[in-house]
């Protein structure tokens, strides 16, 4: 169809990413095409860097460069207080709320029976040795809140709390700045469980 | 915000892909992340290698490897009907009707006074060369059925006429499949003055 069988392999590549049709690889394929030779190829080295140079930090499994992720190895971050995220990409939206200033423990995924995910394929082994050799008081577990992260967050809290840290999960209610009258009735219900003292 | 220079990177290279906000980006980011290494780095080489390889047809300027795109060096083509399109992109859909059997002149856009465009920013005078040198009979004008694809047409139309030489214009019309209810009047109205006897 393409005069051209590098076009073809091109576009069969944008293809595999996701949410990414034809069309739409047809037109990032041709704005390839038409780019200028630096832009296209700082695109098709950036795509090579993350594959040479990120890796899991050893200590949080959140992704990193070095050994230890920024984060762990930041002198500012309070190691006392410890949020767990299913994923590496669940970090960059709480550190840009601004309001934890802790260090993470990414789990890798989330309890799933239904895909036969289990304790053992999660960092949770490694987790409980960071509790046990961390000066950790605090334990946030800011899994997803859906049936998964809910199990996950269950399964944790009931095998840290014996150890005597305090543990903590994300509050659920109404989205800031959204409509009473459009909320889901289980986000509206939880927001009347968890109610507020002013 | 995020733990690895070289992701942060990543995702200013892919937000300039056409269609790709932030949120695309991330998720296209997080599938590489995710990826293994020999998928990430078709894709990562893909891109390299239209750059390397990929230029214009010294003929028609479709894209092609070669000095010749496939389909002037193709033997199976109809040399005696030309198509003028604006864009080497216009090419495939053209190529997927199997309907057209004769060679492309690709002019490299369209004439567009607010924009500047004059004839000597397209591939015009190659066109007249060719048709002074090759043994064309008809010239199809398939650019783009709006304002500046109709002026290219009308523009190359006045052109070639006097050469003796065939010219027609893509039809328009109603979509196939279309609803009359949902067409619009300028369409409806040149599916009117352009209907055919049965």
């Amino acid at each position: 169809m393409y005069s051209a069988p590098s076009i073809q392999k091109l576009l069969d590549e944008l293809e595999r990413l996701p949410g990414i049709g034809p069309k739409s690889a047809q037109r990032m394929a041709y704005w390839i095409l038409n780019a200028d030779r630096a832009t296209a190829m700082r695109l098709s080295e950036a795509i090579a860097e993350v594959k040479d140079t990120v890796h899991f930090c050893s200590r949080c499994f959140n992704y990193a460069e070095d050994d230890l992720c920024e984060i762990c190895a930041s002198s500012k971050r309070d190691a006392s207080i410890l949020c767990v995220v299913s994923e590496p990409r669940d970090i960059p939206p709480i550190e840009r709320t601004a309001v934890f200033s802790g260090v993470y423990h990414v789990l890798g995924g989330a309890l799933s029976p239904m895909e036969g995910i289990g304790p053992d394929d999660l960092h949770i082994a490694d987790l409980m040795k960071r509790l046990a050799a961390e000066p950790i008081e605090e334990v946030v577990l800011a899994t997803n809140p859906n049936v998964e992260g809910e199990t996950t967050a269950a399964y944790l809290a009931r095998l840290i709390k014996p150890l005597g840290i305090k543990v903590t999960r994300l509050a659920s209610g109404l989205p800031v700045g959204g409509d009473l009258e459009f909320a889901d009735e289980v986000t509206l219900g939880r927001s009347l469980e968890n109610r507020q003292v002013l």
